[in-house]
């Protein structure tokens, strides 16, 4: 049904002109400028709005690097930045998606023309034999011209068996989206029900069973694989870091407890004849005399200072040579690639291998890190790998999200023995959508890899943590005091953190540090040992101690918690709080695997120990003060220290990181009872407001906003009544149309000169230019690729029509609009490239609503719609944008 | 920006001619029918998409009743209901909102025009003083002429205090919404927005930390009067239920165990001297000779049945005579009340406190029900009662719906004990919408409710349900083989019972039966008891009868289930399952408060018992086969059967509620501990599949769709490849335009008329029915409201036009098509209830994403745009009949 407006009259050209000019000049109404109070800021970003997949964040104060090294780093800012952008984009574009522009020369015979027809799988032609087409994309890909700066594009070899499984850190192109760039779940969920529907049409029963039970499977290797990893690494490291200290004669390979495990005393099994210190081993006897004390004293110095040099340094080597993509917690990455962000090689098997490597390295070098955070990254790697083994996950990205939400929870349950935990951190943190069907998988992956885990037995405890405990002292109500303390505690602690390590971070990425990353690992390592090992709290590892932490003194315990002497375990406790706070500063962010977990629940449970040490001392000094006298009859066993070091522990972990219910759910799995639930939930809440009261968000979200990701944040409420026709694309103010593909008339030079001239990611399609009646939506790479196909061709004819639609009425309107004398069987068909269903809004719609759009619905972009004609387009980018200025803004007057 | 094509030319009202031509004649390319099969069906459906508020499913045999008395039942199918729902939306249409059409018969000064404007809250005016507006309204409502049969409604009087709590069934009507009718969360959204914006302006720093901090308080508040709430059903219960067997003589309105409660001993709590039977009381002593015990067993029989029946009666008469919406469980009404619906009255103090004393009588009567589902919607009364105090909530439905939902893992952690249960089961179960934000004060709310309770203690156990064990036997790989028994079990009896209950509902709400709901309840009361009493399992209440269930037996011990003859006890046991299987599909939907939890429990946890110790017997013959002899040292205690009872409760709950994740976290937490989650977890995994395979829902989606509510469900998938445009109103192959409202030329009058002549809640506003641009959405009832101050006016002119936007041009674009003639003082300004923002979806859109954007973003309506012009509706009600006609139709090829 074309609009036949080509032959439209001249009075009607007059009226749309003038409609075209009131458009531009903002004589809309006063709506329209009611809630626009950012034209200043924004037209810094008017043209930047939708090129490339540079994202600059405007209030982080340093975050205008210009590294290399680390591909995540948002390159620039402002003006400079945009033709940096689009030559990025142009010039070489690595790593092109191939399947989704499957490259067809095709000849239909029954017409006898020619048309270089470009489909895509998304939108068509996804047969049960896609899987077989690499091999002639790889043809087609050698074929292309190479001499056209904007088609340029690398040669991928053929991925292979190994390529599928994501060996190789890009060796397994994904075939339909860009790197870098946003997948389209609507467009997914279509491919999904095409895929569906031909399976119905070609499978036998049990191949549809097969089908359907496929996700349990893959859900369940899931778990085992999380579990066998988290063991490996669980056992690793703690060998690893015993050869710092010691080794067994008997058996180098065999950590303290391993070694010890033979004595009949369990209580000797932690220090036992058979496991030898360093000192030892040079042959100074601990029992010899003051002169060998020092001596032995100094090996041993010397020894866990040597051992962590080296120890980060292989780490760092591993990483940065190998996989940089291991570096850091990986959880910001995560999150952002299950909102639907492509960043590719960040799962790939290297990237696992690398990361679990380095985790066991880096844990034992004594690093002020933790492994909980890179276990969900590495568990990600193992459901992206296992999910390549199904054609379900394999050809559909957001399918495959599902599956990776699924695995981050299974991270979480072994990474702290707790799987309802674990399915709510994926709930409530990392995942994006998390339907029904996927919570009750993730539940199973979790439980699967906490079973295997435990059956392993890393820490031959039976618990699947070194700081499990299990007691059940009941608590006072007058405790409720101290632990609002230690709440206060935690957030400023979260605060204090999540702003200096930004800062540090920020520094570190526009200074010459970013040059030495392995010369920083070690340099830390070695500030770390050295600070370390003289102080007996930071000497062991921080689970070891987080452990003794939180644990109670039995009568007669050699624990060093346990001395008689208070006062100096409350200044070591303090001294040790005050190191671990500062040195996690400067180490997460380091190009190590690097977790914050076990740093920040070590801050806040030494701090959470001392303060129940106090209240100990002052419980036993007032005995008699009769709120004290009825809540405890006993005086000596009224305060639970281990408690106060648990409340610190999510104090200072709801501090940094602003999770909720899934903190005080994995804290509740930790004790295994509902005893404590409401003292941790106090505290995770205080540190909550308190941290908010400082900065906004935790320090997942802010590294994210560092990194530059598009990331539109589930959590954060944006309360600000401005419309959509404030944030779209060109503003109201730029008097000026959209940039949009005509039916009628565009030929073949006129889309090239378009998507040369203008570096948006995709192109509205309108009827033609007056009317602005939206028809569909050009993917700009889909565009690209149809183009180069067609200029392949020696006779091609640039002047010729570009067919968007199949309808043939189409063609007759073009052929009436541009004259006879084209002759149309040239015309450049990318009809099964468009998209028809791009979502609209209109454009008096409040931000809030269209803000839940592209959240809820996960879209890349929506057109704006007055009274039926397209205004403007809207950017899940834009939208980020918008965002961050009005909140960064009215920050004043924002309030939950 | 007008559009002024009112002086267009000949040539292009020709073209527009055929467009509309092509487009009505289905002349739209092949994809328009490709999904298209249900034709046939959907006639049916067709005038009836948009009317009134009956919804019938087609697929529920016996739905089509014509009941009166139950105000949810689905009236009607067919021609009939039509007209029926017609009449009853223009006939006598009760409680019509009021606020919404907050009328303002103002003279604007300024031009001296006099203009009678109608003002919606959710678009404009929603000012600080909008609270003492009831009067005003009421005036105005005074004035209202009654003799027009549209314009007709209901008096409401002024509501007060009582009412703005919910007191009296009806006495708070909602301003703004129609009785069952849908509400939109995007309108809601932006009057928030609006609240948010007034308060910043008129309000100090106090008032806005009071307006954040309100929803802390409210669900603190919840919490506190959930515990209460639940304290007082759990000690009324357990008293009223101990005297149907006997009586305290020192004090009658003691419990067995707070009457025993000065015994020294912790056994002899339970039965003691001071607590007499009916037998005894009646002078029979048990040591007595044979032909006293028998009297005195005909005592005991004869007062058991006589205070069930008595208890049953009252419980029946306060439902039928006070409040019908206390009976039943109440958790299909407050899934569908979360997911957007009004059901006026629900939620009232009335509906409360029936529902309170009718739980304690019900549960007490020993009919076959539970008091866990009931809770929820207690909670759910007491979150709606306290919402009230909060204007942030009481005036919006979206905001107070965020508040039901914490209010229902409320009532769920009281039920049983299980904060995070609760929060999971509000997650997975009841709730639509569930951010972040309002997990955590869910969960907050669900920990404050458990402390309350427990501190009120009502078993004396110091924990919060009687069935909570805590025993840590290990279990073995071998017995996985039982528990999936016991899985499939659980499967098979979700589906029998679903489908014999639903069948039994159906077949009540069509016959007679539903006129003597009293005598019913008295007679299932009755029957019930005369069945339980002879069976020692069945005689006591069935939550002790289940703790029995879950607990071992220590050497020694009274309980019947240690007996020594386990065939009788095993006989017992299956008659029990049995009898409690076969009463419950007949208990579950009579007149009374009525959950299903502890019945579907009991059903399989004598299941699960018996399976344990037939596997104890197995294991105890056969100790030498080397897997039995390898898993346990120690054949006696190598099998636990109290787990068993719990594996086969989860299996049954699974089955019949298809709950995943919340129900094991249910189960975990009254078991407190991991040891037992994979047992759980596998059983409710296979109850959950075999159940599936029989029938898809689990029962409260049944009695949902039952009862004819339109609740768009987020579990259920959707994977069938239609367009919106197979869906939408009216259909292509109707070749009719939809009913629209011009905003050129159309008069007061044609309003009317248009209004009169369909029963669609809305109108969607176009600038003409030539080009079918879209400007904007009219609910039905702003616009009745606006002609009913308009007709009010004595001298007021039918043929005026209706002014639909402020926009000046628009009036000077109408005065030209209509002529000079109209003084456009006299227009009907309706201005203030336009809807700007309805949601545009392309005709091309598939269907799953269409679903995907009606759940997620909550709205009722869409427009289906074609090219930029508007060729249909789509309403939720028409997306959920599709979406059930499709699943029904192909449910052979259907998978997940």
């Amino acid at each position: 049904m074309p609009k036949k407006r080509s032959s439209k009259g001249r009075l009607e050209e007059m009226l749309d002109s003038r409609r075209r000019a009131e458009q531009g000049n903002g004589s809309r109404g006063s709506h329209y400028r009611g809630g626009r109070e950012d034209d200043g800021t924004r037209t810094g970003f008017q043209n930047n709005g939708r090129d490339g997949n540079m994202f600059v964040m405007e209030e982080q104060p340093f975050s205008s690097s210009r590294t290399h090294d680390n591909p995540f780093t948002s390159t620039t800012a402002g003006a400079s930045s945009r033709s940096r952008g689009s030559n990025r984009n142009s010039g070489s574009r690595p790593r092109r998606h191939s399947l989704t522009a499957q490259l067809n020369a095709s000849i239909d015979l029954g017409t006898g023309r020619r048309t270089s027809k470009v489909s895509v799988n998304g939108a068509d032609g996804l047969g049960p034999g896609d899987d077989d087409e690499d091999d002639d994309e790889m043809i087609l890909l050698a074929e292309e011209p190479e001499h056209d700066p904007v088609l340029h594009r690398h040669r991928s070899f053929s991925p292979g068996i190994l390529g599928r499984l994501g060996i190789g850190r890009d060796a397994r192109p994904d075939f339909r989206y860009d790197d870098y760039s946003t997948i389209d779940w609507a467009r997914d969920t279509a491919l999904e029900l095409k895929r569906k529907k031909e399976s119905v049409r070609f499978q036998g029963y049990i191949s549809q069973a097969w089908d359907a039970a496929s996700g349990w499977v893959l859900m369940g290797a899931i778990g085992v694989l999380c579990g066998v990893f988290a063991g490996f690494i669980d056992i690793g490291a703690e060998w690893l870091s015993d050869i710092k200290e010691g080794v067994c004669p008997r058996a180098f390979w065999l950590s303290r407890k391993h070694c010890c495990w033979a004595e009949e005393l369990a209580e000797q099994r932690d220090t036992c004849e058979l496991w030898k210190s360093w000192g030892e081993m040079a042959g100074y006897s601990i029992e010899d005399d003051a002169r060998l004390a020092g001596a032995s004293f100094a090996v041993r110095y010397f020894a866990y200072m040597g051992w962590a040099a080296l120890l980060a340094g292989i780490c760092a080597l591993l990483v940065v040579r190998i996989s940089p993509y291991a570096a850091g917690s990986g959880i910001p990455e995560v999150k952002t690639i299950l909102s639907g962000f492509i960043i590719r090689g960040y799962f790939s098997l290297w990237t696992l291998a690398v990361k679990a490597l380095g985790m066991v390295a880096a844990v034992a070098a004594g690093l002020s890190l933790g492994k909980e955070g890179p276990l969900v990254h590495v568990a990600c790697c193992c459901g992206n790998a296992l999910s390549y083994l199904f054609a379900k996950y394999r050809l559909n990205e957001a399918k495959r999200r599902e599956v990776l939400s699924g695995a981050s929870a299974a991270g979480v349950s072994v990474a702290f023995g707790a799987p309802v935990g674990g399915v709510l951190f994926s709930l409530e943190e990392v995942s994006y959508y998390f339907p029904h069907k996927t919570m009750w998988r993730s539940f199973f992956a979790a439980m699967v890899g906490a079973v295997v885990l435990s059956n392993l037995n890393p820490f031959l405890s039976g618990h699947l943590v070194k700081f499990y405990v299990e007691f059940d002292y009941p608590w006072h109500w007058f405790e409720l005091i101290p632990f609002i303390i230690i709440g206060v505690f935690g957030g400023l602690y979260g605060a204090f953190f999540n702003r200096f390590n930004l800062n540090w971070c920020s520094f570190r990425n526009q200074s010459a540090l970013r040059k030495y990353g392995i010369t920083e690992v070690v340099c830390v390592a070695l500030v770390t040992a050295l600070l370390s090992f003289p102080n007996r709290f930071t000497r062991s590892s921080a689970a070891d101690t987080i452990a003794a932490l939180f644990s109670e003194c039995a009568p007669g315990s050699v624990d060093p918690l346990c001395d008689d002497d208070r006062s100096i375990i409350m200044g070591d406790l303090l001294l040790a709080c005050a190191f671990k706070a500062l040195i996690t500063i400067f180490t997460f962010g380091i190009k190590a695997p690097a977790g914050l977990f076990i740093p920040t629940m070590f801050v806040g449970a030494t701090f959470g120990r001392v303060i129940g040490m106090v209240v100990e001392d002052i419980v036993a000094s007032h005995e008699s003060v009769s709120m004290i006298a009825n809540a405890c009859p006993n005086p000596d066993t009224c305060i639970t220290p281990g408690l106060y070091a648990m409340v610190g522990a999510a104090a200072t972990l709801g501090g940094v990181t602003r999770m909720t219910v899934s903190l005080v759910v994995i804290m509740f799995e930790l004790t295994g009872g509902l005893t404590y639930i409401l003292p941790l939930m106090l505290a995770v809440m205080i540190s909550k407001w308190v941290g908010d009261a400082f900065n906004r968000d935790g320090i997942y979200d802010r590294h994210i906003r560092l990194k530059g990701f598009p990331f539109l944040d589930t959590k954060e409420e944006f309360s600000f009544a401005t419309r959509a026709v404030d944030v779209m694309q060109p503003p109201v103010s730029a008097d000026e149309p959209p940039v949009v593909l005509p039916c009628d008339g565009l030929t073949v030079a006129g889309l090239e000169d378009i998507i040369r001239n203008h570096t948006f990611t995709g192109f509205p399609i309108v009827n033609n230019r007056r009317d602005m009646l939206p028809r569909g939506y050009l993917i700009r790479s889909d565009a690209l690729d149809a183009l180069a196909e067609y200029k392949h061709d020696p006779d091609c004819d640039m002047s010729a029509p570009v067919q968007f639609f199949e309808d043939d009425a189409e063609e007759t309107s073009f052929s009436r609009a541009v004259g006879d004398a084209m002759p149309s069987e040239q015309a450049l068909d990318v009809t099964a490239a468009v998209h028809r269903d791009v979502f609209q809004v209109s454009h008096t719609m409040v931000m809030p609503t269209v803000i839940e759009l592209f959240r809820r619905m996960g879209i890349r972009q929506a057109i704006v719609m007055r009274e039926g004609r397209l205004v403007g387009i809207l950017t899940k980018k834009d939208v980020i944008k918008h965002m961050h200025v009005m909140t960064a803004r009215h920050a004043n007057v924002q309030y939950h």
